[in-house]
């Protein structure tokens, strides 16, 4: 039976941070909820755009283009952007943030496998 | 200047129904927002699964499974459905409802070019 995916009802059922949970599959992408507080590490994914929501919260992400010049954008509450792929970045929030991201299937969320998190699913 | 794209301020700049605005690009998909009320059509994507999140209202997506059954899923805002390409559905919704949704850009809404609407965008 079809059943509608409710992020917070999913959002409610862990409390760690940084460890992305599957919720959904869209053409081989991970629909994933994820909490986050603090910094996490500069990355990027070669072979792949990195999509933000926040669904709670306000999350920075710093960016560093080719010439090593930084930026940042703040997002608030329904408000998205989109880290083109190979472009270096860093999630930082400074208070408990909630977050609808998507990546392909697989894809480390530290862009290394050695350093990245298991996406368990919900 | 990175900045980020506000969902809201996105849906305040139109006001017609079932015609999707792009306001991001995803791996080789449309991210767009849609206001939409009433019935749409039956319809199915072929090469696509389709992604719909209700920002605000309430969707209920009627599908139809191979052998003709019929069966349906409601969502409120917060949540989200994947129709799996190729399965006939129908979008509904009974009051004024907004709605981010990811297709594979230049993806027919309707699932056929002849009746599509043109996605503009914001």
């Amino acid at each position: 039976m079809a059943a509608p995916v409710d992020l917070a009802e999913k959002l409610g059922k862990f409390s760690e941070h940084w460890t992305p949970k599957v919720v959904a599959d869209f053409n081989g992408h991970d629909i994933m909820v994820v909490k986050v507080n603090g910094a996490f590490v500069w990355h990027a994914h070669p072979d792949t755009d990195d999509f933000f929501l926040v669904l709670k919260g306000r999350l920075t992400i710093k960016l560093r283009d080719a010439s090593g010049t930084e930026s940042a954008v703040t997002l608030g509450p329904g408000q998205l952007y989109i880290v083109p792929k190979g472009v270096e970045h860093c999630p930082v929030a400074e208070e408990e943030t909630h977050l609808l991201i998507i990546e392909p299937a697989g894809t480390p969320n530290t862009g290394d496998p050695a350093t990245a998190a298991v996406k368990t699913r919900l």
